[in-house]
């Protein structure tokens, strides 16, 4: 199932379908960003491009850049991230080949792919552009809080990397199965990537950052939600202000709360405790009413990938009755994930 | 009396003494750049440089670049701020004539000084820099949460520009005057260039904001006092992201908070309301206990600005009555502001 993208003033657009590049990396830890978008936006993915017999692979069918571009393919989409986000110098081949090729390059890695030498002059005499998914468009503005029409749901967490990303992707999902006008509104590169277009929100200037929240999510009708994909914590000694921008921004009616089982310590900064879900869900509603006096918690997404079925459905019922809250793994669906819904819609 | 200066690695330095560049301006309002740095850095401004006989003074010695040269300066400083932040093209001249007589020029403009035409090529051939204050420095560091020595105090606000720069200055005056060892850190352009130094916290890209926090008021001795000028608000709809940065970075011991008396909607946001000070404090300490269990709250700041000393006097027993904490307006001294330092220090 795709997400239907809704163009987004200011916001980043991309072009598509893509064709994933997977270059010669054999580790599947490194390709998470190809393999989100094959899982997420299959049909905007048409193909893959490998290097070596042993590179990973999504599955998809394997072509050059030529015959993904006679197959209707719009850009080349890098789909792993070494270590260091650099693109090491024996893939350049194979990027101008794609540019000649008529596609673009999209990437989200660190390093800018104007600063690979020779790239941006091929891109030029090709007619072709360039696209770093981390950049920023120019001319954000400075937030009004002024209330937007429609509804939104944004996903926070207890911490950072446990599954933000996937619960909108998911929730979205099941609010399009239910026949809901619904769209994805990312905030990361590989989210960015899945919808077509976001606004990369780790790397905006600070004074900007509830002002592209804002043009993230614009007016829509009353009955269309906009599922937001949450960044950081407002716990987080050094993200904290990226999540506070984006919650103001963001206007939120539903928030739901993410977190996992088993994570009591701040990832890479094990002096810090993780908080409560009872206190990550009060602070985010005390923080949030300041632009949307309406917003409540929706349930709370665990993370359930480390544990079992039944490991994981005990783990669900306990923190459910402890909440008196819908609680649910939306990546397992089920039952669980119904009620989070009827309750987020309610 | 003069702020002293302690190098802070990764943050701005600037050269000093300066000229204080008035332009052609007449309108009072627009020179409070100029205004400020003779009230606050009075021996780091050794004159004026002013273009007709109708433009404002700050009563220091008039002096032409060359002269200010010949005495010491080692920069020009626009001290004046037009509407829409732009550099007139008559100015031109002046700038270049300060570059040809050997001094850099600083601004905190929004203009960037390398896009006035042929102002980079003069810099250049005169060997002098051009140094834009609102532009941070690169490599600032993701925040690590990780306690650091010296004690610290950051002035917050109900809302936006009420007092938290001059709230700062006051405060890290009077330590001096008590023989604390202390140092102002600067968090805007203004006070950047007061203190010679400091970090424009709002230009901060988001996912650095309390990287830069941190580093901005480093490692101390025990008994040496940062005094930090706050940004923002924690419940301004556009900027309470880099409040919360710079709380979390700063790791305060004490904020103290400042109010203006009689501010009941928010700065150009008239839809909201300014918070109590007792929810201010309340939000303040709640969140910052996350990076300094020991925070607390040394006081309030009232900016009695625009009332007499009999109604100011009046306000600020009622303000502390009502509070049970010590209350003053730092800019009027007194008692009060003895009281307000006594608590913070305790």
């Amino acid at each position: 199932m795709n997400p239907p993208h809704t163009a987004v003033i200011g916001a980043l657009e991309l072009p598509q379908p893509y064709l994933l590049f997977l270059g010669d990396t054999t580790e599947p830890g490194f390709a998470k960003t190809a393999f989100g978008l094959r899982d997420w936006s299959p049909d905007r993915c048409i193909g893959e491009y490998r290097l070596s017999a042993d590179t990973v692979s999504t599955g998809l069918p394997a072509m050059t850049p030529a015959q993904a571009g006679a197959n209707g393919a719009r850009a080349l989409v890098i789909g792993v991230a070494n270590p260091g986000g650099v693109i090491p110098s024996h893939w350049r081949a194979s990027l101008v080949e794609a540019l000649a090729a008529g596609l673009d390059i999209v990437s989200g890695m660190h390093a800018r792919l104007s600063d690979i030498p020779g790239l941006a002059e091929a891109a030029a005499q090709h007619g072709r552009r360039l696209i770093d998914v981390r950049v920023p468009p120019a001319d954000i503005p400075v937030a009004t809080g002024a209330k937007r029409t429609g509804k939104r749901l944004l996903t926070v967490g207890t911490d950072c990397a446990l599954g933000k990303k996937y619960t909108a992707l998911a929730i979205h999902r099941a609010l399009v199965a239910r026949g809901v006008d619904a769209t994805f509104r990312a905030t990361g590169q590989t989210g960015i990537m899945i919808a077509g277009g976001g606004l990369p929100m780790d790397a905006i200037v600070a004074d900007f950052e509830a002002g592209a929240a804002e043009i993230l999510s614009p007016d829509a009708a009353d009955d269309h939600w906009d599922v937001i994909e949450g960044q950081g914590s407002l716990f987080h000694p050094a993200y904290a202000g990226v999540s506070l921008g984006l919650l103001h921004g963001s206007q939120p009616d539903i928030i739901i709360v993410c977190h996992e089982p088993g994570r009591d310590r701040v990832l890479g900064l094990p002096d810090f405790a993780v908080p409560s879900i009872e206190e990550t869900i009060a602070t985010n509603l005390m923080l949030g009413r300041r632009t949307n006096r309406a917003i409540r918690c929706g349930g709370v997404s665990l993370n359930t990938a480390a544990l079992g079925e039944s490991a994981a459905q005990d783990e669900i019922a306990r923190v459910a009755d402890r909440l008196g809250l819908p609680v649910a793994d939306p990546l397992r669906g089920g039952a669980a994930l119904d009620r989070l819904i009827d309750h987020s819609l309610a």
